[in-house]
């Protein structure tokens, strides 16, 4: 049913009546507008109460104003499921507020509003107001903009991709991508599913759905908006993070959700999806009749890291067997710029046949000797003529070169690339969603014991009944070692004096900070002092900042000193792990280089909790300092389990303690002995 | 004239054959063949002998044993230019080196061998074997590959890219880029050059020959083999640079020359410069019909980082009169999906009017509502009717989009991409090659005095007739401090107790190190040593290194001890600048973070010399570790005219002691204060 039918060229229910009319003969159509309507192929009404019960599916594009009366009209009809294409319905609307109380009184699920429809080809069903009509596939469409999946749609035709859905979620004012997917998981005709999202309010949500999903089809999605990061003010630089791009990519991989950096990206990745959507291996085979196009394919491989598959002896020989003298003898295999057909189709079998190859991507470069045609009928006869059939990608350079070889390649459902980067891009995705797969995060995770938990929210009772938000620097320290983190012994003295005397307990040299809930930066503000000789020095040390900060920074409340001893190692690396808040997500956790300069560095990887060790160690290895970790000239290597351990750690303490916001530790001292925190930083949520 | 002509289709002879005829009108065409070919529009001929003296141009695909004795007969004719299709002619083969010493003796200039042949569309002449004609326009390519010119033919016509001449060069044999940069420099229907490079033999005076043509028109590059370091063994890491991609992108900096990541962005860069070769300022204004794509826009611009024009008061005013209430008021422009022609156009040209706005990218999302030929045609409109002219460039998403809008664009000459981030790629390189324009560099440069260069070259004197070709630490710290770079001073003693001896000449503590012609990596094997406080505790130190090292590293031959202060700076950051020597492009200079971690940390820029003071900065400014030396929290901003001088000495080092090969000052000493060398390593030439 379409509420809002029009026969007015160029309004939005005039282009959707247009769309469901082309396949009307498969379903009823009713089309309903207060002006008598005659339209072939549909069933017109002047209103909802002369439709007969039974509609599916009702579309409605017509004022805002109007939509919540109609939900109730549809309601009396039984309707379970309305496209709201309509704009103006926002969640802080009354018109919205009304359109979603209706809703769920009448239990009538809402995909919309102001969306661009829906589009179920299989079921000859387009209900949207996109410029095209979609072809039937295997690829689902998630789009939280009207525009793309309008664009998605007029790519995929010419280039012979098509779809089981497209789905334009508009403002999701009920239906999300979290439901979506899963519809989309048990959907059998379904094999991969793209998403183009601009922001998600529950993260946790899609986060769970999607993972069911991605254990049994590949999501590929395009966020857009990675510039915008929140700059909002934030009390330690962890917050500075909440909403940005790097959380949400966190999250994708999390998911098992591989990342479109662009929509040329997207389109790739669909391309290779709708032919190819299971890859065997990853070890790529390259055979062409231009050699400068197999540099550019390898060039590109630098970035995805995909392995060159290495050809066996009995490949080599068998293609010298083929391939004239002065062939390149390993892959890629140049078969020369005056390859023909045959020669086109005997590299190809050889090189399929090789155990050692799990796909192969053939290139032709436009010569005025073969037609491209030709070529790719070549390559479709040897794709199909191995026993094993393995994916075969083709990279046909030139576009008018394309358009001769597109309906051989289409029917062997050989993916088709105009360039190597797109070709090695969309191989790239495919390896990265089978990597997503075949991963299995292990569950060894050592959860918190309860006395953990118990001390752990101690110390928060205490500190909120306090009346504040920031731990003091003892505090944090105690919380931490209640998780097993090894933290560096630290006293806390009211004054000079008592610092003194709280040498007695620790063993020299010592450091002393300053202990005040005003300074967030100690060192700025001369409120660090190290390598102190003894008690004396320290007493004397104590007296002077004290005196140093009540002139640099008079209104600061200054509560005393915490000394420690000076953790002296030799070749130690400063790190950096620690606990944010995003918004949509929740607490994240963060890892990287540490020390003063860490903002300015900005080496930082990060994770949705749970962390268990063996992702931790990953997380390591994302950062760049993980190079340094690994060990370098005469400096050892790092015990990277210590530090992972700190990591899984903070995992638990972010799941077990909901009531903290942030949580940094820099630095956390690390080398071939283990870690050591010797600062941390913990705040409260208000 | 063509030898080798043929009528066997799927041969080189035919295919060449077929491309000259058809446009043979325009000047007389001969074909030669031993065997009698009959040819409607071309003169057949069985031998050279029979051709009239006077053709300008010979295409030869023959048999390379057979190109000699042509080339004899060629100039017999008088013949000034042979293109040498013909693979086979190697420098190392016989018929190679034959073919080069008829050609210099008979004047003849040759393109090729090995190659496609070269295409001039404003002549008519098509003396190729590519699968397609090339239309007439004001890009000219230069491709070392007869694929990729030919994959780019094939591209260009379906995108409306015109070009005045395509020469694909093959072997460059004689002739390489440099003699056809400084051709196309001069050239009137050349408006901007796209190269195609996989290697360069001489790669100085390419970047001569390149730095007078990008002074005038834009040169973009796609250089093949990024991946393929040459991993030859090197005394010390800079020697592993020689041929790398790192130093192939310093000299196309050097040479103004801007480039492309692939070749996707090599086809983008040709549609944006055969259209607008030149911008007048790089504000981009965008104009969008679809809110993601305008998203999508700005998240690839965040790569680019061109400036996004701000938009006048005044263009508000005007866009407020004109587009629906809740537009974005501010750049990019959302139009709203339901746009018309009429918004289209009035919206385009409010936002032309602009000063603040140089260019704009106009972007159509599909709808059912608005055809987008008919949105072409209002941009079109637009970008006709305001006085100033202004480049605008189009992304009308979706290839079925394309279509429709293509020649109502392809008339304005707007280039047009079917997606954000190929639009903003392409305007990206626009920018880049105007950058490489108007940048021009100081010539401040403070040349070496002559006193240096001859104490610098005593020194060098002295280790060659000593049988050396490692300088010790002294003679390399001397020739540092000759050309005013800071240097720590250090003594050299033979024995532990003339080491003590010579602590009177310097200031307490001191550190010292093991002088050894074997050893490389001093820290390594324990001949460094820190911190020692008195003359007594370096001869007790001295003892104990020449024992540590004669047990660990027997085969050492310690020749004895460098004694220096101790360097104590707070906050001081560890750096490292040197030359290496490339084999095509010769000495480069390196700057880069520093320290015993320098290649895991792996964070350096190149530059060629001479390398100016402004320049100097400019390569700082690259690394990674410029954003430490900008200053953070409470360490100030380190000196960087200090660094940059002795990056500005090494490159005065660099042309004036042309013997040396390596170079390595790590770590230079860095702060708020200046800098100091504290190591250093001078290599010469074998």
């Amino acid at each position: 049913m379409l509420v809002g039918a029009s026969q007015e060229t160029g309004s939005v229910g005039h282009a959707v009546l247009t769309n469901l009319l082309r396949e009307a003969d498969r379903f009823e159509l009713h089309a309903v507008n207060p002006h008598k309507l005659v339209i072939p192929g549909a069933h017109c009404h002047t209103g909802i109460q002369t439709v007969p019960p039974g509609p599916a599916l009702a579309v409605i594009a017509i004022p805002a104003r109007l939509v919540p009366d109609v939900l109730r009209k549809l309601a009396a009809k039984g309707i379970g499921l309305a496209v709201i294409i309509s704009a103006g319905l926002g969640k802080t609307t009354e018109p919205g507020q009304e359109m979603l109380r209706v809703a769920r009184e009448a239990g009538i699920r809402i995909i919309g509003p102001n969306c661009l429809g829906i589009i179920l080809p299989h079921m000859g069903i387009n209900a949207s107001f996109a410029s095209h009509d979609a072809p039937a596939g295997e690829l689902a469409l998630l789009s939280q903009s009207g525009a793309i999946a309008s664009a998605m749609v007029e790519w995929a035709a010419p280039h012979g991709v098509g779809f089981s859905a497209i789905l334009s979620i508009g403002d999701m004012a009920q239906t999300g991508f979290d439901e979506l997917l899963e519809l989309l998981a048990a959907d059998p005709q379904t094999r991969a599913i793209l998403i183009y999202m601009e922001g998600l309010d529950d993260g946790r949500a899609f986060v769970k759905a999607a993972r069911a999903v991605t254990a049994i089809k590949p999501v590929i999605v395009l966020k857009a908006g990675r510039g915008t990061v929140a700059g909002r003010a934030a009390l330690s630089h962890t917050g500075a993070l909440a909403g940005s791009w790097e959380v949400y990519r966190a999250a994708f991989h999390e998911a098992g959700i591989v990342t479109a950096s662009s929509l040329d990206a997207l389109f790739d990745a669909a391309a290779m999806l709708d032919d190819v959507p299971e890859l065997p291996g990853e070890r790529l085979a390259i055979v062409t009749n231009g050699g400068g196009a197999g540099v550019l394919a390898l060039d590109a491989m630098e970035v995805t890291s995909a392995p060159l598959a290495e050809l066996s002896d009995d490949t080599v020989s068998r293609l010298d067997a083929v391939l004239p003298p002065g062939w390149s003898r390993a892959n890629p295999v140049d078969i020369i710029g005056d390859a023909g057909s045959a020669r086109y189709r005997a590299a190809m079998e050889a090189v399929l046949a090789d155990d050692g190859v799990d796909a192969v991507l053939a290139m032709n470069c436009p010569t005025g000797l073969l037609m491209p045609g030709e070529a790719a009928r070549a390559v479709a006869d040897a794709a199909g003529s191995v026993p094993r059939k393995k994916p075969v990608i083709a990279c046909w350079l030139g576009d008018a070169n394309r358009a001769s070889s597109h309906e051989v390649l289409g029917a062997a459902r050989i993916p088709e690339f105009s360039t190597p980067a797109q070709a090695i891009r969309a191989f790239g995705y495919a390896t990265a969603a089978r990597w997503a797969r075949v991963q299995i995060l292990p569950d060894g995770a050592s959860a918190p014991d309860v006395d953990a938990i118990v001390r752990g929210d101690a110390i928060i009772d205490a500190v909120l009944a306090d009346n504040r938000h920031l731990l003091s620097e003892i505090e944090a320290k105690g919380l931490l070692a209640a998780f097993g983190i090894p933290v560096v012994s630290t006293q806390f003295a009211a004054t000079a004096e008592l610092a003194e005397q709280a040498c007695t307990e620790l063993p020299a040299p010592y450091a002393i900070k300053i202990v005040s809930p005003d300074i967030t930066h100690k060192s700025d503000f001369g409120g660090v002092v190290l390598g102190l000789a003894d008690a004396a020095a320290v007493r004397q040390a104590a007296r002077a900042m004290a005196k140093r900060i009540a002139t640099r920074f008079p209104e600061a409340r200054i509560e005393g000193f915490a000394i420690q001893p000076m953790i002296r190692r030799k070749a130690a690396h400063e790190l950096f792990a620690g606990i944010a808040c995003d918004p949509s997500f929740g607490p994240v956790i963060l890892f990287g280089a540490g020390g003063t300069a860490i903002e300015v560095i900005d080496d930082k990887s990060i994770a949705l909790p749970p962390v268990h060790l063996e992702r931790a160690k990953q997380l390591i290895g994302e950062t760049r300092i993980a190079r340094l970790l690994s060990g370098y000239r005469n400096v050892p290597a790092t015990d990277q389990t210590a530090v992972a351990e700190v990591i899984a750690a903070l995992s638990n303490i972010a799941l077990a303690l909901p009531r903290i916001a942030e949580l940094d530790i820099n630095p956390l001292i690390a080398d071939a002995d283990g870690v050591v925190a010797l600062d941390a930083r913990v705040v409260l949520r208000k």
